[in-house]
């Protein structure tokens, strides 16, 4: 990186998970000649998963541009992909953007935007085959890089996807002295991180709750592939 | 738990490690029967690192009790614990709590308002030692359980230890499908989470910046212990 601060924007907005921003922003605002822009749709106050709200954030419209474009994901998600104000100001800040990079169902974002097509991605699991819908090509690992797409699977993924930037930014060694001030040597008391780890029962209740809600999440998305045209 | 909801009161304050508190809350927002308060000393708005804040908290003051009293760490701990009117409301919380727990630094929170004494707790690795200023036994174990105190190490120490918490409150049935639902099967892209594992130009970037906040961090820790007869 040169003498000019490297601007990593992330874009929050309303009903986001707050985790696949929050994980990421500790490491990203702590790599040197970093600068760090919290936007979102409406600007001022956002309200995520779990009655967190944020306060401050920048206005999407008022970023004249960024070296990094970062999209976390969520449940709204495939709501935000229809709204065309968004996806406009997607499009033209990844237009200027060396990295384009996401957590999550934030790929669906970048997929909707029409900046994945050919490209393999990271999404959350249950979400994971939706990305074809936008000519991507899922990928199961944590972390998937396609030149300079980067891209993360679900939620706790963040953290070592903004391990991966951070090492891309700034070096292995940097990365490194991140990991250790976050003191990340995973120790998960279960293991059932992954489908293929978890017990029948355990993937019964994901299975329960999720039945209600993604028939009318492939209705969206599809929606949203339908508009690329 | 009963049919009355179980109360989660997250205690954050400026200048704290946003992700101590995020990563825990996502998990603990998740359990069924649980509701999380967040709340700080002056309520509303709370600046935390990274530049993140947190809008609409509540007010310590107001808040009448909690079944689990749960306090994350930061660079401003010491502050707070030489706080009278913080740790005062600290005091009157946990004496009407079932639980106790913390996050990275927030273990000197519990032990500066007397509440560790002869107990084990966890904390971030570089300020473990300051426990016993105050009665308390460092462990260096990820998530360190002594009866119904319950501590993480730092800052994403947060995810395993809020897991621990989930499989107390809710069973580890369900506990593990929240783990799934934030897709916790962690791969991080080094292996330098601990001083034991970190490379020497890893450990000399971190010592490096300590060197010059620690003494401090120190000074501060020990006049809290001094107030605390």
């Amino acid at each position: 990186m040169g003498k000019q601060q490297f601007v990593i924007l992330e874009v929050i907005y309303p009903g986001m998970t707050q985790l696949d921003f929050t994980a990421p922003h500790t490491i990203f605002s702590r790599i040197p000649g970093v600068r760090t822009i919290v936007a979102s749709p409406a600007g001022g106050e956002v309200e995520c998963d779990g009655g967190l709200a944020f306060a401050g954030t920048a206005k999407l419209a008022e970023i004249e541009g960024c070296d990094l474009l970062f999209v976390p994901g969520g449940w709204t998600t495939v709501t935000m992909i229809n709204d065309d104000g968004f996806m406009g100001e997607i499009r033209r800040l990844a237009a200027g953007a060396t990295y384009l990079t996401s957590v999550c169902t934030g790929s669906l974002i970048l997929g909707a935007a029409g900046l994945l097509v050919g490209k393999q991605a990271a999404s959350h699991w249950a979400w994971r085959e939706m990305l074809r819908l936008f000519g991507a090509i899922p990928g199961a690992e944590r972390v998937v890089r396609d030149g300079n797409i980067i891209t993360g699977g679900g939620v706790t993924a963040g953290i070592d996807f903004a391990l991966v930037v951070a090492a891309e930014l700034a070096g292995e060694t940097l990365a490194q002295s991140l990991q250790l001030g976050i003191e990340y040597a995973p120790a998960p008391p279960f293991d059932s991180g992954r489908p293929d780890l978890a017990a029948p029962e355990v993937m019964r209740i994901i299975e329960k709750r999720f039945e209600t809600v993604m028939p009318a999440q492939w209705e969206q998305a599809r929606a949203a592939a339908g508009r690329m045209s």
